[in-house]
This record gives structure tokens, sequence and C-alpha cells, in this order.
């Protein structure tokens, strides 16, 4: 296991992005009357299982904006907001387009990059993706997603496909994430990884387990540590 | 048609890059005993003919890297190159990784990112765009290729698969290339169309013919000028 690989692939949401405190906000804003600390825990829950679906067969190949639109749908008569219009309902569901990212994501990207070629591989479709890097300045050298290879993570088609992009074995890509389920994939493909905390994902009220997994190549506080650990 | 599109799509080799100067360049460095002017023309010219077995199924789906490299090897006798080992082989392979922008190109592409989202649409593969960009420092918003949509351009599958990453009409997506064949075919599936002057894209010695086609949306010089035009 190479512990300075050339390819970091990065984990998107929840790792580099605060998709909870995001959606909070946006929906404080939009619609103050709703519990937007609750909608957006409710909408995260339904994620999962939305791609099982895809995975089982039961849905044909589709892309996350469609998922996340689909799982708006069902939430937004829970939540008093079934008067929404076809347009509210279009901008709210692609807020996930808009997530802001943590504190120290920027910076620390910058300085992986220098000495890394540092990509994407997120279940959130290339067009999202695109949005979400090109509105908060996040600097990826390429931004791979299932989209590419139409398989959901954690699919080790994902993971293998990363590596074949860049012509190279396994261990020579890290997945960078903040959840141990997507390590643990990754790492059966032959992957190093980096567990990257984040107490706070589910919202301050939510502190999540941040305890380290000995079988991960790293284990850093956030993205400025793990570009400490790796002497960037 | 939209003279202003969000979104641009740059061919690669030839619009963005130099691939004529680049591999003179190197070659003349590494092997100068070889006719390194004929030696480019000859590898470009087996381009074409590589992907069309693709096209037509003689070939399975293979990406540049691999095409690249199997007419390499149908050169390398022929130049006086036949003791070259693999890893020689695949060295020079790469060099198409290592081609460097013209003079205007990191300008205009950061002049037309300010208003754009700038993506490549390449015939070749992903990780040969993400190391030439890396190296040459070109800013895409997204890296797309032939190898995201499984066609090679101008398959229609490219232009319009484009449009479907950023969920946009295709009208809302302008190719900008140095080609007035691959322009046509963007045209005929509805995209918008921006030809680049490029010509000296073939050496100093054989200037290309760079006569404006009225059927284009944009015709200019460089980058900076499509850039002007924008009002970018």
């Amino acid at each position: 296991m190479n512990p300075h690989p050339p390819i970091l692939a990065f984990d998107i949401f929840g790792t580099v992005v605060d998709w909870h405190g995001s959606i909070v906000r946006e929906l404080q804003t939009l619609y103050p009357q709703v519990d937007a600390d609750a909608f957006a825990l409710a909408w995260r829950a339904s994620y999962q299982p939305a791609m099982q679906r895809v995975r089982s067969g039961e849905l044909g190949w589709t892309l996350i904006d469609a998922l996340h639109r689909l799982t708006l749908e069902e939430l937004l008569p829970r939540f008093g907001l079934a008067h929404l219009d076809q347009e509210q309902r279009r901008h709210l569901s692609r807020v996930w387009h808009r997530l802001d990212p943590w504190p120290d994501t920027l910076a620390g990207l910058t300085r992986l990059k220098q000495r890394h070629t540092i990509c994407t591989l997120s279940n959130g479709n290339l067009g999202l993706l695109t949005n979400m890097a090109k509105r908060a300045g996040l600097p990826w050298d390429c931004v791979l997603s299932a989209e590419v290879f139409r398989a959901y993570k954690p699919d080790p088609r994902t993971y293998l496909g990363v590596a074949q992009v860049f012509d190279v074995p396994p261990d020579q890509v890290m997945l960078v994430a903040a959840h141990q389920d997507d390590l643990a994939a990754a790492r059966a493909c032959g992957l190093a990884t980096a567990y990257i905390e984040r107490a706070l994902e589910f919202g301050a009220a939510r502190p999540k387990d941040v305890s380290p997994d000995a079988a991960n190549t790293w284990h850093a506080r956030d993205l400025l540590h793990l570009a400490d650990l790796l002497g960037c």
C-alpha cells in the first residue's frame, strides 16, 4: 500500500461539502415555516434507498438529480410544501448543486493539488458536481462520478474505474471520505483510504462517531490535517 | 440559436493545444536523428483511421491512449526507431499528455471561464486530458471525453451528451473547435459553434485554410478574440 498515492479521489456529500448545514440554511431562507433540520435529515435518509432501487434493477440507470427530485416529491406533503409549483420544486431539488464547502475544504484541496491529482468520486452526477465546484471554487483536476462508470458506490466499478481512468494500479489511488463503509469498499478493491472526521455532518445536535479505524491508511481531522499528513 | 450559450465545450488537439509543435519539440530532444515534422504528421494522420476501426466495430471500445500506442508501433520502424524498448515506447506514446497550449489558450480560457462553464469535448481519454490540463494549467470546470459517452466524435452522442450532462437544450452548448467538420456535426445536433483559426496547426510550413464558414455562430482568430466576441 502506497501511503502517498498520486491520485486522490474525494467523496463529496459530507466529506467536501456540508449538505446538512447548506440545506438547513437554504430552507430557513425560502420556507421558514418548515423544520429545516428534520427536512434535511429526511431527504438525506431517502438517498441510499433511492440508489438501492437503481442498484437492484427496479429502476433503470437514473442520475442523482432525478433521484433527488423523486425523493423531494415524497417529502413535500409531509412538510407542508405540497403547494410548490414546478419551478420551485426544480429549484429546491437542485439545492444539492449549491452546497457549501466545509471551512477547511478550499485551502486543503489547494494544498493537496500541488502534489496530487485530485478528483471527485461521488454518486452525484457530473452536472451537479461541476455546478457545485464552479459555485464554491473547488479546484478539481477532474470531475469523476458514478455517472461515468454507470454504477453507484460501493460498486467496485467505481473505485477501480478511477484507477483505470488514470492507468495506474488500484493502490496508486486513495479514496478520501468521511464514511467508513465507503472506505471499506474502496479498500476491498485495493485502494488506499483516508478517513476525514466530519463530526457535525448531521448537524450540531447529532455529533457523529469519528473513531479511527486502523484499517485506513490515514485518519485526519479535516483536509488541512490530511495535507499535513501527506507532507503537502 | 443562443449566441452566448452558458456551456462552452472545447475540442482539444489543434484547438487548445499545439500537437504538431509539441511533438516536434519532444522528438527533436529525444531522437534528433528523426524527421520530427514528418513523424508528427504521420502520427496524426493515423488518428482518424484508428478511430474509424472503433466506429466500424472492427475494434471494440478502445481509448485514445491505446490507439496512440497502436499507431506508434506502426510508425517506429518507418522512422528508424524500431530499437525503442517498452518503457521508451510507453513514454513516447504519452507525449499526447504533454502537449503545450497555444500562446493565447490560458488567458483566453481564464476569461471565458468567468461567464461560462468551460469543459473539454475531445476524443482523447479522461486520463490524458486530465494529465494535460494539470501540466499546462488549463482551468477546466469539467473534463468530458468520448470516454464518458463511449462514442467518438462526430457521433451525435458526444455533442448531445454534453447538453445532457448539464441538463440543458443543445443550443445552450457551444462547441469551440478549429475543425469545420467537427463544428458541422455539432451544428447538426443543434449546438452553437465557434470556429478558431489555427493556421499553423500542421506546422509553419503548411498553413491551413482558415476561411470563415457563415454557418458558424462565431469565427475567432484565437481564444482571446473569442472572449472579446462573447463580451468576457
